[in-house]
This record gives C-alpha cells, sequence and structure tokens, in this order.
C-alpha cells in the first residue's frame, strides 16, 4: 500500500514521459508516413498525373492531322494543298502565340484577374509540373485555332490565315479561356460555377464562333448562292480524318480522377452521335450518308466535352444521339438561314453542338467530380451554364468579326477571283496535291 | 535495496504501460504504413493500372481505322464508301448494343453464371475501375465485330450489316467471352483453364469464323468463281491500315505486370510474321508481295495474341514466323478448298491464324505468368487449348450461320446485282469515294 | 522529496526503457516507411516508369508509318508499292536483326566494353525491364534504319534493301549507339561526357550519314543530272506523314524526370522549324511550300532531339527556327555541292539537322538534367558534342560505303534501267499502288 502511496506521484511524472514518448512515436510515425507519402503518394502520383496528361496532350496534339484530313476530305482536290498548310501551319504558328503570350493571358494570375492574367510569358521559370500543364493547355489552344479553317477554306488567302492564327493562339483563345477555366475566371464565380469539363464551350464554341465569323467576314465560295455542287474530293480522307479525331478525343476527354466515366461517356456519345445522324439521314433520304455519320460521331463528341467527368453513362448516350440530330438540322440552318457559307459544317459541329454541350451539363450531370445537374434535383447549374455559352458565342463572333475585318482591311483576306476558279494550290503554293494528275 | 524493492512492483506496471505503448505505436505505425500503402501502393496502383488499361484500350479504338483502310485497299473504289460506313457503323452501332445488354451477358454474374452472365446493364451504378475495364472490353468487342466487314464485302446491304453490328456486340460475341474470360467461365474449368491472354479465341477467332459463315452465307462476288481479277484499288491504304493495326496491337496486348514480355513478342511476332510471309511469296513467284507482307504481319500478330503473356522470346518470333506461312496457304486452302470468297484474307488472317495462337500456348508457354506449356514439360496445357478453339470455331461458325441466315430471311442480306455490278457506293449511299474520279 | 530520491533511479532505468521504445519504434516505423516506399516508390515507381516507356516506344513504333507515308508522297506513284515495301520490311527484318545480335552489340557488357557489347544475345533471360528497354531501343533502331529508305528510293533493288536492313539493325547502328548511350561507351568519357538525349548522333546522324553513303554508291535517279522534274505525286501523304512523325516525336524525345520540358521543348521546336522554313521560302518564291514546311518541322524536332531534356523552352524555339533554315539551304548543298540526289531530304534533314542538334546542346544546354553549355557558361560541353557528331558522321558514312559496295558487289544495288523506267512496283512486285489507274 505504501508502495502504491509513494508511486502514486510516479505515474503521473510517467504518464507524462509516455504521453511525450507516444506523441514523438505518432510524430515519428506521422512524419514517416507523410514521407512514404511524399515520396509515393505525392511524387508517383505527380509523375502518374504527369504522364498522363502528357501522353493525353500528344493524343490531342495527334486530333490536328484528323482535322486535316476530315476538312481536306470535305473540300475540292484544287485547294487541298492550301488546306493543308493552313491546317499543319495554324497549329505551329499558333503555338508561337500561346508560348509567347497566350497562356500568360489564359493561366497567369496578376493584377486584373478574373478577366485576364498577366504572368508567364514566354514561358520562364515554370517548373516541370507547369511545363505539362503548358503542354496540355497549348494543345486545347491549337485545337481551337484549327477549327476555324474549315469554314473559310476554299477562298482565303494563306497570309492572312497565318496572321489570323497568331492572333487567336496569343490573344482571342486565352481571354475566353482565363474567364472559363483560370482559378479566379469571372464565369467560375456565378453561382455554383462554369461546368465545362473539356472545354464544349473554351475550345469548340470559341473555335465555332469564330469560323462563323470568319465565313460570314470573307464570304460565300462562288457558286455558293447559285447552289453549285461543291461537295468534296475524298471520303477516306473524312473517314479517318474522324478516327482521328475519335482516338485523339480520349486524350482531350480525360480526367485522372475518373479514367473511366470519361472515356466510356467520350465513346459512348461519339457512336450515338455517329448512328443517330446516319439513321435520321436514312430516314430523310434512304442513303445511308457517311460524312453524316462522321460528322454526326464529331457531333456526340463535342457534346460530351462539357459533361464527361459529370453525366452518367446513359446521359452520355442520351446527349450523343440529341447532338447527332441537332448537327443534321444545324447544318440546314446555317446553310438556308443563317446564309453562311461553311463547306465542312465545323461552325455546327464546333459552335452549335458545343452550345449543346454546355446545356447539357445543367441537364445531365449526376453528380460526378460535384457537379449537379437537372436530373439530380439542382436547377441553379443552368444558370453558368446558359450565361457560359452566351458569352461564348458572342465573345467568338464579336472578337472574330473585328479580328478577320483588320486582317481584312490591312492585308486582305479573300484570294481574288481567279485563283478561287483555278484553286488556290497553284497561286499560293506553286504545288498541287496529286502533281501526276494535275493538268 | 529497498529502492528496488519499493520500486520493483513498478516496474511491472511500467511494462505493461509500455507494452500498450509499444503496442499503440505499433498499432499507429501499421495504420499509417497501411494508410500510406493505400494512399500509394493500392490507390497510385489502381491509377497506374487504370492509366495503362484507358491508354490501351484508346490504342485499340484506333485498330478501327487500321481495318477501315487495310479493307478498302483490298476493294474496289466502287464499294469504298460502303465499306468505310461499315466499318465505322459497326463499332457505334455494337457500342451501344454491348453497353445495353453484351457486358452484362459477358462479365456480369448471375444465376446462369459459367455459361451467361445476367448483371450489369445498361452500365448502371459501376465504380470507375468497372468503367475502365468496360472501355477495355468494348474495344475488344468492336475488334470482332469489324473482322467480319471485310469478308461480306462488296455485296452486303448496309441495313443487313447494321443489324448484324449489334447482335454480335449485344449477344455473340459476349457469350463466347463469357465462356473464356469471365472468373467462372466453363473454359477456365477445364484442366489447368484455357490461356488466351488478350483473345486469339475470344477475339480473332470468334470474329474470323463469323466472317467465314457470312461469306458463305451471302455467297461469293460476282465473278469470283469465273477466276476474275478482283483486286484491291489502294495499296498505301493497305499499308497504312497494317501499321495502325500493328500500333494498336501494343495496346490490345498490352499486361500491366509483364509491360516488356508483351510488347516484346508481340513486335516480334509481327514482324517475324512479315518477314516469313513476304519470303515465302518471293520463293513462289519472285515478287515481293506487300499485301502479303501485310497479311502476314497481321497472323503473326493474330498468332501471338493468346501467349503474348507466357511465351519467350524467342517463342514469338517462331509462332511468328509459322503464322506467316500458315498464312500464305491458309488463304488458298479457304479460296480453293473451301471456296468461300473472303476479298481481304479475314478468315485465314483472324479465323485460322487465331486458332494456331490458342494451339501455340499450349506447346510454347516458357511459365511467364503461370502458364506452362509443352516445351515447359506441361502437356496438360494443350487440352484446354484445344477444347477452346474447336469451341471458338463452332460457336463463330454455327451463331454466324443463324444470324446470317435469319437476316437474310428477314431483311435481305444481300445486294441487287445491278447494285454489285455499279458498285454499292452510289445506289446505297448515293455518294463516291473519290467524287472529282467519278463518271 | 523521499519520494523523488527513491524515484531518481527508476527515471534511469526507465529511460532506458524508453529510449529502447523510442528505438524500437523508429526502427518499426523505419521498416514500415521502407517497406511502404518499396512497395511504392520502388515497385510503382518501376510500374510508372516501365508503362511511360512503353507507350512511348510504341508511339516510336508509330513513326514507322510517319516515314512510309512521307517518303511515298515525295515520289513517283510508279514506285510506291516500292518504297512502302522496303519501308515496312526495314523494320521487321532489323527487329529480327536486332533481337539476335544488335541489343546485345549495342548495351550488353563484355570484354571489349567501351567499343562493344557482348551479351544478351537472342534476349535470353532478359527480366522485364529489360524487356522494357529492349523495346525502346529496337523502335529507335527501327527508326535509323528507315530512314534510309527515302534516300535511295526509286532505283535500288529490293532484295538488296532487305540485306542492308539487316546489318544495320544487327551491327551498324549498334555500334555507334554502345559508343554514345551504353554506361561505359567511349564517347561518354570524353570531358563531361556526350549529351545527345534522345538520338541526334545516335538515330538521325546515323541514318542521315548511312543515307549519304547509300545515295552516293546507288548512284542518282536517270535524269537527276538532267534537270528532269522529278517530284513526288502525293502532297497530302507528306502532310498526314509528318504529323505522324511529329506524334510519334513525342514518345521520341520522352524523360520520366522532365515530361513537361521534354514535351514542351519537342513541340516548340517542331513548331519553330516548320514556321521558319515556310517564310523562308516565301521570302525566296512568294509561295507558300508545304513540302518545305514540313522538312522544317522534321528539321527542327531532328535539331531538339539531342537537346530536348538540356535546353530551355526559349532554347528550343531558337534551335528549332534555326534547324528550318539550316534545312532549306541542306538541302541545296546536297543536291548542287555533294550532287547527291536524294529524292526527299532525308540526308539534310536528319544528317546535317542532326548535327546542328548535337551541336546546340553544347551551346544551348541551361542545367536541366545536369547538361550546361556555352549559356550557362560551361564551354567544355562542346568538346564531346563536336567529337560525337564527327564520329557519326564518320562512323555513318564509312559504314555506309562499305555496305552498301559490298551489297552492290555480291547481289547487286541499283535496278535495271528498263525498271527504273517503268518504276519498281510492277517488275519487283507486281503490283501496282492504284491499280485501278494503271495502265
Amino acid at each position: 500500500m505504501t508502495n502504491t502511496k509513494i508511486l502514486s506521484p510516479t505515474p503521473f511524472k510517467l504518464k507524462l514521459v509516455m504521453i511525450a514518448l507516444l506523441g514523438i512515436g505518432i510524430f515519428i510515425g506521422t512524419i514517416g508516413v507523410a514521407y512514404a507519402q511524399d515520396v509515393t503518394a505525392e511524387s508517383v502520383n505527380d509523375t502518374v498525373g504527369n504522364a498522363i496528361t502528357v501522353f493525353a496532350a500528344a493524343l490531342v496534339f495527334f486530333m490536328q492531322a484528323g482535322f486535316a484530313f476530315l476538312g481536306a476530305g470535305l473540300i475540292r482536290s484544287k485547294n487541298t494543298v492550301n488546306y493543308m498548310t493552313k491546317s499543319f501551319l495554324d497549329f505551329c504558328i499558333a503555338s508561337l502565340g500561346f508560348w509567347a503570350f497566350g497562356f500568360a493571358l489564359m493561366m497567369g494570375g496578376g493584377a486584373a484577374s478574373g478577366i485576364i492574367g498577366l504572368e508567364g510569358f514566354f514561358l520562364v521559370d515554370f517548373d516541370d509540373s507547369g511545363l505539362v500543364s503548358w503542354f496540355f493547355q497549348m494543345v486545347f489552344a491549337g485545337t481551337a485555332a484549327t477549327i476555324i479553317a474549315g469554314a473559310v477554306a476554299e477562298r482565303t488567302k494563306i497570309n492572312a490565315y497565318f496572321a489570323y492564327s497568331f492572333i487567336v493562339g496569343a490573344v482571342v483563345y486565352p481571354i475566353y479561356g482565363h474567364w472559363a477555366w483560370s482559378d479566379d475566371g469571372w464565369l467560375t464565380q456565378i453561382g455554383p460555377g462554369l461546368a465545362d469539363y473539356a472545354g464544349s464551350a473554351v475550345v469548340h464554341m470559341i473555335g465555332g464562333f469564330l469560323a462563323l465569323a470568319g465565313a460570314i467576314v470573307v464570304g460565300p465560295r462562288k457558286g455558293f448562292r447559285e447552289g453549285a455542287d461543291l461537295k468534296g474530293h475524298n471520303i477516306p480522307y473524312v473517314v479517318i480524318g474522324t478516327f482521328i479525331l475519335f482516338f485523339g478525343w480520349f486524350g482531350f476527354n480525360i480526367n485522372s480522377d475518373t479514367l473511366g466515366l470519361n472515356a466510356v461517356n467520350t465513346l459512348l456519345a461519339g457512336a450515338a452521335g455517329a448512328t443517330s445522324a446516319i439513321y435520321v439521314v436514312l430516314l430523310r433520304t434512304g442513303k445511308a450518308d457517311i460524312e453524316m455519320a462522321c460528322n454526326g460521331a464529331l457531333a456526340g463528341l463535342v457534346g460530351i466535352t462539357a459533361g464527361c467527368a459529370y453525366v452518367d453513362p446513359w446521359g452520355a448516350v442520351v446527349i450523343g444521339l440529341i447532338a447527332g440530330v441537332i448537327m443534321i438540322f444545324g447544318v440546314d440552318f446555317i446553310k438556308n438561314v443563317v446564309k453562311a457559307d461553311d463547306p465542312v459544317g465545323a461552325v455546327t459541329v464546333h459552335g452549335i453542338c458545343g452550345a449543346w454541350g454546355v446545356l447539357a451539363v445543367g441537364i445531365f450531370a449526376a453528380g460526378h467530380n460535384g457537379v449537379e445537374g437537372l436530373i439530380a434535383g439542382n436547377a441553379e447549374q443552368l444558370i453558368p451554364q446558359i450565361v457560359g455559352l452566351l458569352v461564348a458565342a458572342a465573345w467568338g463572333l464579336g472578337a472574330g468579326f473585328v479580328l478577320f475585318k483588320v486582317i481584312d482591311l490591312s492585308m486582305g483576306l479573300r484570294a481574288s477571283e481567279e485563283e478561287e476558279m483555278s484553286g488556290l494550290d497553284e497561286p499560293e503554293h506553286g504545288a498541287s496535291a496529286y502533281p501526276e494528275m494535275a493538268g
């Protein structure tokens, strides 16, 4: 008993020591675990995340080849060299613009942030993850830039197009990109914030409405108003272009947090868009129109781009089916109502179906990655979606009109009538796509 | 001494406390390590595994473009639009069938499991890894579906082909897939179980024997029996198609446990198949036949598909060399003995060389990933391999006959003689592959 | 107070126990962390690294399709089958040579190491990471082999070319590869060691100077000396070839330690090369020459291949811009001064621009991945770079002369005049690229 008494103060001190020991143990344990996590969860995760991003970006880069062939197939062979030169160089030139200015305006912080970024010009002092991020953003900017090529094809001067490419990559694309995708962009501050996962608005609507502005400013091709047959020259190019785009889209829509959901939604929406488009035309004309099936697939893909991380697979099927139908009627609308001459359907596929994609998030988002739409009982998401799509259309059209008008007045936008009749390949490039067949 | 005595009971209590403390420390440490592992080994591994699968599946998707161009090159230009429409839409339509029904029948559990699955229709309530798995399975189903297009090319109605595509993706492919690849499929229960790593039987034999059934039911093209020259129209398409297929095969045959072995075996078997095929033809005719070299590469790739994870690199070389030779004689056999008209050689490349691949596992498996064949001293593996290949041939042929017969009787399978003479592009699609060259 | 005194010895023993306890805790924690790291940082890192390498290698494999189409577009249609057969089979045959001998000579250890490796023939007993490494090295060897096809196009016998392919893959390429890339290669022992990250010297200079030797030994095409118009037949092939090559280059130049830097430098140098090349020609001729833009992109990519892991993004832009200009004048130099007939510009793009790339590391390396050049204040790096590029040129040219001379004397290198006039497709392959247009 005395012992107990004598010892009674000891436990107190011992308790302190033991508590301290336990504390040290936990501390060391925590450090250890944190270190293990640092080495692994973090650094391996970084490597994994960066690797996913780099391969995805390479796939998106490859979409350039898809655009080049899709568009070239849908135009006449006498303008094929011209089209492909534009399609290849717009990426190269826009890259230099995005390197010098675009990324800083889009993703940099700075005084006027919310409206425009001002840090990170010329990629100075970026760490490797920053460079990975630039690479990914760059190929998206290149996609937006190249969408326009098809809508102004067969009549636009090459030098004018090069000038356009630089400015779109350096300024026009990044500004809307900042509003929608930078951490403090003003469109992210409206209600729950605009949810445009992979860019139905940022990439496709901007590209599509720039394309509409370009098609209107440069005017229709000779024969368009008279209803001349201006059909393309190579269906296999259309098909390979579509396959390459579809393939690249798995990189475009990727999400390392929900790799499966995004891939499945992408596949299903593209497949559904092709299927609904071909059946609508079959019902109308009795013909299985492969051009419309290809554009239908792209319509479905554009339509799911905003929502690929948010909707359920069944939602992707519905969005894709509807996108395919919208595309069919949209092409008629642009041609017959707007009376704009868009040789490849870029305005419809990217602009109109992009708008559908942005809206569809407000309807079909099922709570994945934290976004809920009407079907999850949340009507609020519709507000930023509608604002976002209206702003994208307005910015694309407005900036496009100004840009193409300025180019038109300064360096001339449209090829001469004579050049248009002979095709642009010979006068602008001194070349022919198929020299052995050239007259 | 008193001290000692006085203290003697203390250490006992202290020991208890210290042991408890140590216990707590170990417990916390274990939790911490487990947590670190959970965050890292497991979740990072999941991310890595899923990322590998998603990129691999994207590569397999791209193989669709390879099939589209390989086949289009081997047929006449007047049926090119028709062929490409089939090649593109079969994937899209089979996807919708596989989404609705196929995956559930193939990979779902349920009452009749072993024979057929019955859970997971319409992809409801899948977690992300489940969706990744669906994506991977889907592109394999699409591959099986598209193999048939070539064998029935130039004479099969487009609507009949669409109907076929849906049923193959929804029912025919998934059933054999369940037998061979689901955890409890009955072919996995025979002896050591059928070893068909990436689907020499599941994908290629099923596709190839469905193709044989289709070619027989629809009958040969006009001129085939008379020995007319029905050669294709574009060798570069054949080459690009082969390159794309070879490229995609690195995704098809991937294995995250033996990334190197599978890639090396794939490369070597494809290279060996092309080499043996071109030299056999050189010896026979003195000409270096690129079409046969391309089909030889594909023969080697089909041949290594079952065994890529099991055989040594030298085994892959041998399997590929033999596959190239089998392909040359197989094409003759199908044409002259079976007298089936297979414009692209799909029955031989996928069906016969697929059978060779399944058999080859029983011979060359060297113990990698736990499978041993004859050369590792194990004759048992041959039994499930032989059963598996016989069942695949029987199922593909049998289901194919029923399916094509039903389609023939209900909606008509074969284009009219007039359509066949003019080519299917104009009557079925209102289009021409190369409009500027059209009549 | 007595208590204190009585207890005073206790803390000492307790301290020991506590220290022991702490020690055990730290020990267990360390083991745990080490284990967690072992499971994660190491094994997951291995999987991640291997996965990155395998996908990158698949992209590099796909570059074969790029070479096949780039070259086929730049030659006449009557030699297209011949060209594509070479382009496809050189990879297949070189693979078998590299499997049997090449990898062992290049990367194996052995008695004569520093000069040549002698271990690892036929890929016997490689672990999976070793196989991943082989796969990556193999596709690089295949790239070097296929570069030559263009320079000797339209006049070289197919059998001679097959023999060449085997020897390049088995012996010629691996030897320089050993000098530059094996751990103890003698070029890595000069000063700070040759820094050729992805092979401006190892792959492109060796390929380019072998090509020069081949072009000289086989002699120019009929009409070349007379200034006949020998232009190619298909611009879209040139464009798709370039896109595929550019796409594959993101795998070629990959680095798992600086994923972002390498990708960004690759993109910027390629874009800059295309842009400078097209503007130089625009200034000279007023035409926007897409062939030169494509070769300019490739020039930029070849130029950044050595330095992609070492230079800053602005350095990549400068290297690419200069490479595009070098390419324009290099093509003139090879044609008018060296008077070698290189139908596709391979000697310039790969050989000369490869040399520029090796040199550029000595100038622009900014310290990334431990390599510093002139701009980082280090002149020393220039020495191994200059030695390395001179040795590559000498080895490529010298080995190439011997190899092509031996083939010429033993089996004959050049097609007959009659074959050349008719095109090689019919006499050597019994085929035509576009059968419906033949005859």
